[in-house]
């Protein structure tokens, strides 16, 4: 076959993989480890020890699939690995999640594989983690009314990360199909928070700390809908297009992002910074909050705005901690390749 | 934990992925397989039916590594995926291989992943296959002495496949550093054909046809030394800056290649078309020749050059090959995520 013996001596085979799958990373990643694992590695962006690579992002034209990669390296936490999969519109009638994704880590020092990690529960709560490290950041300590814009599949993952975030005493919610609300007044009465359903300007006027995630292509909130003091974590837009809230409000708010690249491109600053109501220097790292470097909310009356596009080294670092989780408590499967 | 039942229910555990060690690859993957697998996804590649991917390449800042990400789709053999990995200088101190790659295939139909296939062989394999397959497409069919330039790991795998596709009844070979032409000699001899160590111009004035295999940033064969008729492949440039030949070699040479795009960027050719001496027009995918689109060689004056790059769709090419072998012969493993 291949090459004589002392060729194939030189082809290593490769050490131990671990293996965490969906059920497990169920088990062992929390709201508390994610939000961990999501604020440390925006604080590692921040200071330059950790980057997101390019992102590759392909209509293969089969299957109407958008597939592709994210991936990154966290120096200060030693992650270099990349998420890898897409969108499948077609996978709901076969009982399978839309969205598929797999993280696959290896080691810094050797490039071997060294972990596969399912993704599609963890993307969930890797995007929860991120808007409630916002929240924890930049919203008043005394906001009591949450405000949910969105009510598919990510939104109950947000509700539950950011409730516990501050002392909430209500929850007001709007979404596209009101239909649907009833699964964040689920949650609510599960938790025994007052939940009422309510009309965009209304939650404006209500809400002290409100999440928008949605798939929306134009503003669901005006700017003057909006109450002084309030923080929004815009957590739905991530494709050029995308909207979700009025530009005029991106140019009043301070605001911040996971990453500022991303933002101003496919984030929900794209159109503020191409009408020329933002600019890229305007946009903060939350990073540099969580550092020190950066003050956050300057006062009670300022609104501040996270704009969360996603990025490649959240899944990193939640996989990350799901390895070294399910390892400590003898659930990760091991292989070698 | 992270949330309801109903929330847990819809996030599906993957079904099976089949496993496919270095070892199994080696057992299963010989050069007539690589060979196949290659020839179909270049013919792929020019008819249209296949893509590669923008191919991720990042200097990570540790280790000295070069780490990323080559995929694409083949719609025709329905093979999706990523080869992940890169290059570790210091693997060599720790009884490692310096590049370390693995291949990830997922399902078109649904995103999930199907395997996970060891990529340091396949590497090798497939990069042997590339130069095969040109010589099998655009040598001469009366060659009879092939050239060897350069003498690294890759070389032997190379000097194999190209045995095979002609009746070649001597090998000349050179290499910067000639105390490793021991390993071409060694593979000659176990094959039982003569060789001999030369200069580089008396290899082109010898040669029918040339692999230059090498990491070269100046050119080591100059126009004048080769002999109308012969074929090259040159197979050693994969990044900006690299160089083996002469660039009025191009000027005179018919050129194919794997894929245009990375021929004139980071392949062979972008010294000839920087300076002028070819455009990306005078390119030839080589898939063309295979498919009958393009005649190939016209007469037995004509120099041909094939300008191998190395494209993600290669690697998923064999990785899936030997998925699908190492499945007949009951040598995958098969694990749940």
């Amino acid at each position: 076959m291949g090459g004589s013996i002392e060729e194939l001596t030189s082809v290593n085979a490769l050490p131990g993989i671990s293996l965490v799958s969906e059920a497990v990373c169920q088990q062992v990643v929390g709201r508390p480890e994610a939000f961990s694992a999501v604020e440390s590695v925006f604080a590692a962006m921040a200071s330059g020890a950790a980057y997101n690579f390019p992102v590759v992002r392909e209509a293969i034209g089969h299957a109407d699939a958008l597939y592709g990669f994210k991936s990154g390296f966290d120096r200060a936490g030693m992650v270099l690995g990349v998420k890898s999969g897409g969108y499948w519109p077609g996978n709901v009638h076969k009982n399978l999640t839309n969205h598929q994704s797999t993280v696959i880590l290896f080691d810094p020092d050797t490039g071997q594989l060294r972990s596969l990690v399912g993704g599609n529960y963890l993307t969930a709560v890797r995007t929860a983690a991120a808007s409630a490290v916002s929240i924890a950041h930049l919203a008043r300590k005394d906001a009591r009314v949450l405000g949910m814009v969105g009510a598919g599949h990510q939104s109950t993952f947000q509700l539950r990360a950011a409730l516990e975030q501050r002392n909430f005493e209500k929850v007001v919610a709007w979404n596209p199909h009101p239909e649907y609300l009833s699964r964040l007044a689920a949650v609510c009465e599960e938790l025994g928070v007052p939940f009422e359903a309510v009309e965009q300007e209304q939650l404006g006027a209500e809400a002290d700390v409100i999440i928008t995630i949605t798939s929306a292509f134009e503003p669901l909130l005006m700017k003057d809908w909006i109450k002084p003091g309030t923080h929004i974590a815009c957590m739905g837009t991530d494709t050029k297009g995308k909207q979700e809230v009025d530009p005029e409000l991106l140019a009043v708010a301070s605001v911040f992002t996971d990453e500022v690249a991303q933002s101003i491109s496919i984030g929900e600053a794209q159109h503020a910074v191409a009408s020329g109501l933002l600019s890229e220097a305007d946009i903060t790292p939350i990073g540099e909050v969580i550092n020190g470097t950066h003050p956050g909310r300057r006062d009670d009356l300022e609104i501040t705005l996270f704009d969360g596009t996603g990025v490649g080294l959240q899944d990193l670092a939640v996989a990350s901690a799901a390895v070294e989780l399910a390892q400590a408590k003898g659930l990760a499967g091991q292989v070698s390749l």
